[in-house]
């Protein structure tokens, strides 16, 4: 029952349909954690899904769930520490093609990750878009809702703002290199 | 369904039976939780416990799990942020009067806790034992389990070791304290 890093990765395999292992999101981030982990780079996990217990019995003398509701999650779906800071952020996917809807991001999403970013912690988002990865550090996205009333970030926007990330075949998705160029301040120089 | 501040204070409240109030560990840690969240002060959650979900139906347009099994962390159950540095904690209840086991840690959570530390977070444990509750730093757990053979630490070197934190009626276990002591380094000159 332990979940060494080594046992989730072989669980990871095995879930994973390779054909469309580009595809899932947060597979793709799940693996570069394990990969980060292994690699003691980074400790980041995803947080388990919350949800409301209902009914539960007892079965070998272990408990078993046997009614249970999914609760909304009032925070971002991974966090964790990197080189001494907090990151937490989210994986978003649209198939819109010209503009990310800010409509997937909830109210109190927002709000958290405002409060993060003034304690000091690294927040973003990972968005997927014409079959891209962008890293969006929450910056980019309250700069982006401060002076716009648009309800979508064009893609443009987020091409020229936020940070590309590639995905390994090893690696899983290597947003670290995201954030690296984030927190390096190489994205005024490179950009501006 | 939005988890909002608000609405966790007063869910909480009517969960918490008034009179064994002081006795539930992790209630009286969720209580500080809210309160330094609504302070501004500190973002910290408990992670929901990790399940494998067996089977989902639909009820209403909405999934509703009717079979799963609690899966066993291997991180600790407290994270978040505070001024700026990374925080993970677990909340530990001992019966024993005279020590505190170290089989009550997992390995996998004290190699995680390890890494933590490498890394510049902020980890411990808050430990109630004899109706008290200590603060317990890494750095001191990891210096018994090096300096001894013994498999539970002793209550007095808790005492010396470890923060006394105190329970406040309005704002939950004050643990925040005990890291202040702890990263003030009053530790030293305190116990020194």
């Amino acid at each position: 029952m332990l979940e060494y890093p080594n046992k989730i990765r072989k669980n990871y395999h095995k879930q994973v349909n390779y054909s469309n292992r580009g595809m899932d999101l947060e597979a793709i981030i799940e693996e570069a954690n394990v990969y980060y982990r292994d690699q003691d780079i980074a400790y980041i996990y995803k947080k388990p899904t919350p949800i409301g217990v209902v009914k539960v019995v007892y079965q070998n003398k272990e408990r078993r769930i046997k009614d249970a509701f999914y609760k909304t999650p009032s925070t971002l779906d991974f966090n964790g520490i990197y080189k001494g800071k907090y990151i937490e952020f989210d994986a978003k996917v649209t198939t819109n093609k010209t503009a990310f809807p800010l409509g997937n991001i909830h109210e109190h999403q927002l709000r958290h990750m405002k409060n993060i970013e003034r304690h000091g912690g690294l927040t973003f988002l990972i968005v997927k878009i014409n079959e891209e990865f962008y890293l969006l550090p929450s910056n980019v996205i309250f700069d982006f809702i401060n002076q716009n009333t648009r309800k979508s970030i064009p893609y443009q926007y987020i091409k020229q703002y936020g940070y590309l990330l590639k995905y390994n075949y090893n690696k899983g998705l290597d947003y670290i290199s995201g954030i690296n160029y984030w927190i390096g301040g190489l994205y005024s120089e490179e950009k501006n």
